[in-house]
């Protein structure tokens, strides 16, 4: 295991694939223009909720130009990511739930008409109460938004594993702490765009920003009542995901039926506007969090309790109630856990997926309580972690096997390269560093829907020129799959990374992959590209074995060349190599998959989340903090991540620092709000503030390699687990800046403002009462009678 | 063996894919446009033969908004499909060779720039001695064009099996005559086109009007010297094109050069007046021909000389040269054979294949001489035919092995249909009937490049929705091989046609196939189709008897469903077989391929037209000849084709009557001349006459299908075939009608006016020495002593 760089497959030219994106040659889906085509626009409901008393589309078709307006009734069939819970109209059919939620769409000749149309649409709403916040939806069950209509529950979710009460009970330290973490968007940069297409031979095709073209593909027939065999869903490459694209939405069926019903081409693109009501960002928490320790800083028992807002629908509610516990078991844990976690319905946008689904949130409540823990005992934070580490080729108590687990190497890097030893204490007034941890899934071991196929298939397609096309369900969003595979592929059959095409995110051309979620792409679409290319290797191996006269065991792949292992001199190139096999065996083709180890109990039980591997991460944050202004700036995140082998290293760094950036933005700026009208508090980039390059801190990748005996080469995820020690070891940083905890996100100059005066009040009264007990990372251990003690911000 | 309609594997429905070209949403070559995208225009040499002295391009670069100008020097590299003959410049270098010789390229910002720049690049020529038609080139060895400089020879080729002079000897009659074949273009709607684009990857992308991408993919690496891995040809539907695309030509160098140097795409689009000095038609032939046979019409001996206009470069000539004799000898011939051919260069725009490559001409000239020799002997030539037929499961004088053969099928059916032996002779004045037969390749045995790697390749994606992928590298140019593959990949695997996707014409996608050319398509892309499927139709039955606990011998595939055998009502849909099949196999696809059997002696020796299998056609033509004004109307052609098994009948049908259509369009419009000055004629659609559809006989498609056992499910060709007898048969009707023989091609008025005014003239001449013999179809057999009696035209 080393920290470091990696040095790749292919050394450092991963980036290859990517100049497309970077010269501005990338075709992205509103960059397509199809003739004849129509543009759609969605009408939405301006109240959080409401009854669909009338719709009237007699204004907007009288408009010339005007082609065509659908309503809920067109297509009156749930949809859903979960099979479970579909419980979303494309159109919504009697009730709206949420400022922005669906109830029409016109289509007509051109974009600008199109919105002036969907104004003309008149509908006729009967309001009804509404619960737009987490409180609201607790309060009032007579809202009636759950299932049955008696409540607002969408998911509960509750578990426990040891004897939680026994053990805090015989804790020597007890912390016990709210948390709040406000909601956040995923802000792509490019918004959601479908385009429809039905043909005269009644083949339905859609173009889509989605992450999860195959599950759209289920979905668009299952809701349109189309053949899949007649439905073909391309992903053009995507401009920034982050998990906002995994779920069918209202545009792509909108799409579709108006493509159906006019015979012309249709295209929906969302505005910046709408891309914030459609939402699916990460779900608003509020978590109680009670977490024991000994005196020698061993941790002894979790209790969790969690409340999600989960707005109007279920999305991937009932995933996201497992996530918000099920994750927090590693890397350091106690012996004991309990967790509960309800999410609620609200009138507001909908949550869904973002980057470190369910499990950001509890992760930030976590790692502050350690860090509280560390400081109660006066242990060194990184000490506290190292002491309580789940091993590797161990399994967590609450049942997921751990195969590799680079997190020590992780510790040691993030420690040694901040200079943490040295520098921590030291840095002046204002200035502190904060350490935090996390570990995280590389994918699920079971699918969205059971099923018993594999979750990835690459195919390969070999040509006799020397070119490999390798095809593949994965979805490029930026993140570099397509690199990825390109690689991985060219190492196995010592090609040139030019020689290798890759066609991805195309249902007709591509085998089945489940899509771009839960960090599956690198583990499962790399050895499905891996067991595929390495049925074309032994069969060059072979047929230039027989060409040299030799075994095909002594048959080594270079890079462009196979030669006699103990006679490199004899060889032929990958080239002649591929003529000579397709002459001995015919014209050469594979196809590769993979499948997840069924482990962990049953899919409805209580470990759906259960992963094949965990990545892990170590973050150290520095900041400096303007006690007059409460402004935080975070100079440097160190980031030691262990993604088993890093195949393009250059990627994996990249993943690196988009999650930690993403991480700071969220401890800092981002902020999805929703007022009490149901409106969005600023639905546009310049009210919701997503990091300038100017504001990202300096970002330290450090690349720790493990070797994971079930990822391809030894790999495994890098894309989400790098983001969720970054809010923590900030928060964590501050405390050790200036003393202050802030338990709520985001940390604000206002917030952080408002804390320091309130502990300078605290020290006053304090000190007016002699009392003990003060800020800094210098803390007392605290004796028994002293556990218990609740330092909350709020 | 049956004539009729053939009911096809999915009955009528094979027309199912042509949708998107009937109603428009096809997009072909020049529908595609690219950001940024420059214009070429090529400049011509406007001399038949010149040296270059000298290039000027400072005044066309001086103009505002031309980009480029490239000259020969830029690709110092001879192509040419043959490898043995290449000695094509994309520019030429030193010496221009016929009018329109491609001499420098020029890229502008738009289209009328380009064209206005090619005009402002001062090209210096000094001219040369030129050769500009048939007799020039033989009789002017100093003009040099041929290898060495030394003559204007292309290639020699001469045979001979048996003894010919002591067959013709003893024959009881012998025909002998000079038929000329005037040459004619293509004249496909779509002109050639082609764009390139050079990616900052380095990845060279060219959009061909092609019918051979992978030629074109060997020989952009070649020329350009740019790896074969680093380009991708990509053939867009085409429109058109019956053998005039099966070569790369200057468009797609010129494209692909000016995309590197400028960095920019490039489109080239060749006006109608470039479409027409393109060319790559069929050669203008002048055959002498010699057919003896005894007095029972037992053909003995044909001895065949023939001279072929090849024009300025060599292109397929090799092959032609041969096929001129080659392919003679089917479906009935003579004891004794001799043929010599020579194909000339001349300063014309290169001949090559035209649909029937090769054989058409000289199969005009057997086909009359038959007709001659039956009226010498009194028979009726269908008999005479008949007579001499070679069998199924035999091999014809000249090697070729023939396997299935419907050719008595054939001439049964036109005769029955025509009413052959009821209204020969009946049909009142200026009226007559006329047959011919032919026989052609289904692909030839080997590859235009020697390997021993398939000649065709398919590969399959089956998607668990119930979809499946075909991808395949052969080139749809309108005659249906997509909807081919399709057909075949349903059938076999139960799945309707609308399941079906066929990814075709792109080197990137698709696996290697030679491409559309020598009717090769159905016969061996067919059998790799159903290589595939096999493999596919094995794990789903394998799969669904597991399930239902029989054997998989004893699962049954039927449309939709995969059935218990004696228990039909027991079974799975094949979408539930598909995921049965990948739940237990892994993800399912599979790679189809087909090579040839390696007959008929050394590729480089005699026999390089071998084929795996031979298609047979018989027509009867009906004429009506107006003899005042010497037109001919050809009132319906009957067109019996053996194609083994009709695939998809629709297809079939329009490939016979699209093959007759143009036959009868050769016979009577069609004339491609170029003059002394090495100027066309009338390059354009108003003087190049093709028929209108008011033009068009009515044509009586009767297929006849017969078994091949090489075939997949005994197919065979059916694209040129049919094309052969409709010349003869027109030719021999007009005789039947009118008692002229027109031996030259077309038969325009005027040469059917002077015909008969010559026989009007002779006539009287015979009557005023009171000589016997007359027109019509009775004639009298000869005597031995009167064989040898020459019949000729001019």
């Amino acid at each position: 295991m080393s920290a470091g760089q990696g040095s790749g497959l292919l050394g450092r030219r991963g980036r290859a694939l990517l100049a497309p994106r970077v010269t501005g040659q990338v075709r992205y889906t509103d960059d397509i223009h199809l003739p004849r085509m129509l543009w759609g626009r969605i009408v939405r409901c301006p109240y959080p909720h409401a009854r669909i008393a009338k719709i009237d589309a007699s204004r907007a078709l009288a408009r010339r130009g005007v082609v065509a307006v659908i309503t809920g009734k067109d297509m009156p069939e749930r949809f859903g990511i979960i099979p479970w819970t579909p419980d979303e109209f494309p159109l919504a059919l009697e009730r709206a739930r949420f400022v922005g939620d669906a109830v029409a769409c016109v289509a007509a000749e051109d974009e600008r008409l199109a919105h002036e149309a969907a104004e003309l649409v008149d509908v006729t709403y009967e309001r009804l109460p509404a619960a737009t916040d987490l409180q609201g939806a607790i309060d009032r069950p007579e809202v009636g938004l759950g299932k049955g209509g008696k409540d607002n529950v969408s998911k509960e979710v509750a578990l426990s594993f040891g004897d939680v009460d026994g053990l805090l009970a015989g804790s020597d330290v007890v912390i016990e702490g709210d948390y709040y973490y406000e909601g956040s968007a995923h802000a792509p940069i490019e918004t959601h765009c479908a385009i429809a297409q039905h043909d005269k031979n009644g083949l339905l095709t859609v173009w889509s920003t989605t992450q999860v073209p195959h599950y759209l593909h289920r979905e668009l027939s299952r809701v349109l009542r189309v053949s899949p065999a007649r439905i073909r869903v391309i992903q053009p490459p995507v401009g920034g995901a982050f998990g906002g694209k995994s779920e069918p939405f209202s545009l792509e069926f909108c799409a579709a039926k108006l493509a159906m019903v006019t015979g012309r081409p249709v295209k929906i693109l969302y505005t910046r506007e709408e891309e914030f009501y459609a939402h699916r960002g990460r779900h608003p928490m509020r978590m109680h969090m009670k977490v024991g320790a000994t005196r020698e800083g061993k941790l002894t028992a979790v209790d969790a309790q969690t409340a999600i807002d989960g707005g109007a629908y279920s999305s991937f509610g009932l995933v996201t109630a497992y996530y918000s516990g099920q994750l927090l078991t590693l890397p350091a844990f106690a012996e004991g856990y309990r967790f509960s976690s309800t999410r609620y319905f609200t009138n507001k946008p909908p949550c869904g997926p973002k980057r470190g689904h369910g499990s950001v949130q509890p992760r930030f409540a976590f790692e502050v309580s350690l860090d509280k823990i560390a400081e109660r005992l006066g242990m060194d934070p990184i000490a506290l972690r190292r002491q309580n580490l789940v091993g590797p080729a161990s399994t967590t108590l609450n049942g997921m096997r751990v195969t590799s687990n680079g997190i020590e190497a992780c510790l040691d890097a993030v420690e040694r390269s901040s200079g943490w030893k040295e520098r921590r204490g030291k840095l002046g007034p204002g200035r502190g560093l904060g350490v935090a941890v996390s570990a995280y899934i590389c994918g699920t071991n079971y699918a969205i829907y059971p099923n018993d196929m594999p979750q990835s298939a690459v195919q390969l397609k070999v040509d006799r020129s020397g070119v490999v096309t390798v095809f593949s369900g994965q979805s490029e969003i930026g993140q570099g799959c397509d690199t990825m595979l390109a690689v991985l592929v060219a190492d196995e059959l010592g090609l040139d990374l030019g020689a290798v095409r890759v066609i991805s995110g195309d249902t007709d051309l591509a085998p089945v992959d489940l899509g771009a979620y839960s960090s599956r792409g690198t583990f499962m679409n790399g050895n499905a590209a891996l067991h595929a290319a390495r049925q074309v290797r032994d069969k060059l191996r072979e047929a230039v074995a027989a060409k040299l006269e030799v075994s095909p065991k002594e048959i080594l792949v270079t890079r462009g060349a196979l030669v006699v292992a103990n006679d490199p001199g004899r060889g032929v190139t990958v080239t002649e190599a591929i003529q000579l096999a397709e002459g001995r065996f015919g014209t050469l083709g594979a196809v590769g998959y993979y499948n997840t180890p069924k482990l962990g109990g049953d899919y409805r039980g209580g470990t759906i989340g259960a992963s094949p591997a965990y990545s892990f991460t170590a973050h150290v944050a520095e900041v400096a903090v303007d006690v007059e202004t409460g402004r935080v700036d975070v100079k440097t995140i160190w980031v030691a991540h262990d993604c088993g082998k890093a195949l393009c290293p250059t990627l994996v760094e990249g993943q690196m620092e988009g999650s930690a950036y993403m991480g700071a933005a969220e401890a800092l700026l981002e902020e999805h709000v929703i007022g009490a009208d149901g409106l969005h508090q600023g639905p546009s980039l310049l009210d919701y503030r997503i990091p300038t390059s100017l504001d990202v801190p300096d970002l330290v990748s450090l690349i720790v390699e493990s070797h994971d005996p079930e990822g391809p080469h030894g790999a495994k995820e890098a894309g989400e687990g790098p983001l969720h020690p970054s809010i923590p070891a900030i928060a964590n940083a501050i405390y050790d800046a200036v003393g202050v905890r802030i338990d709520r996100l985001p940390f604000t100059p206002s917030r952080v403002l408002a804390a320091l005066q309130e502990k300078a009040r605290r020290e006053v009264e304090d000190g007016a009462r002699g009392g003990a007990g003060g800020a800094g990372s210098a803390g007392g251990v605290g004796s028994k009678s002293g556990a218990g003690a609740v330092v909350a911000a709020e």
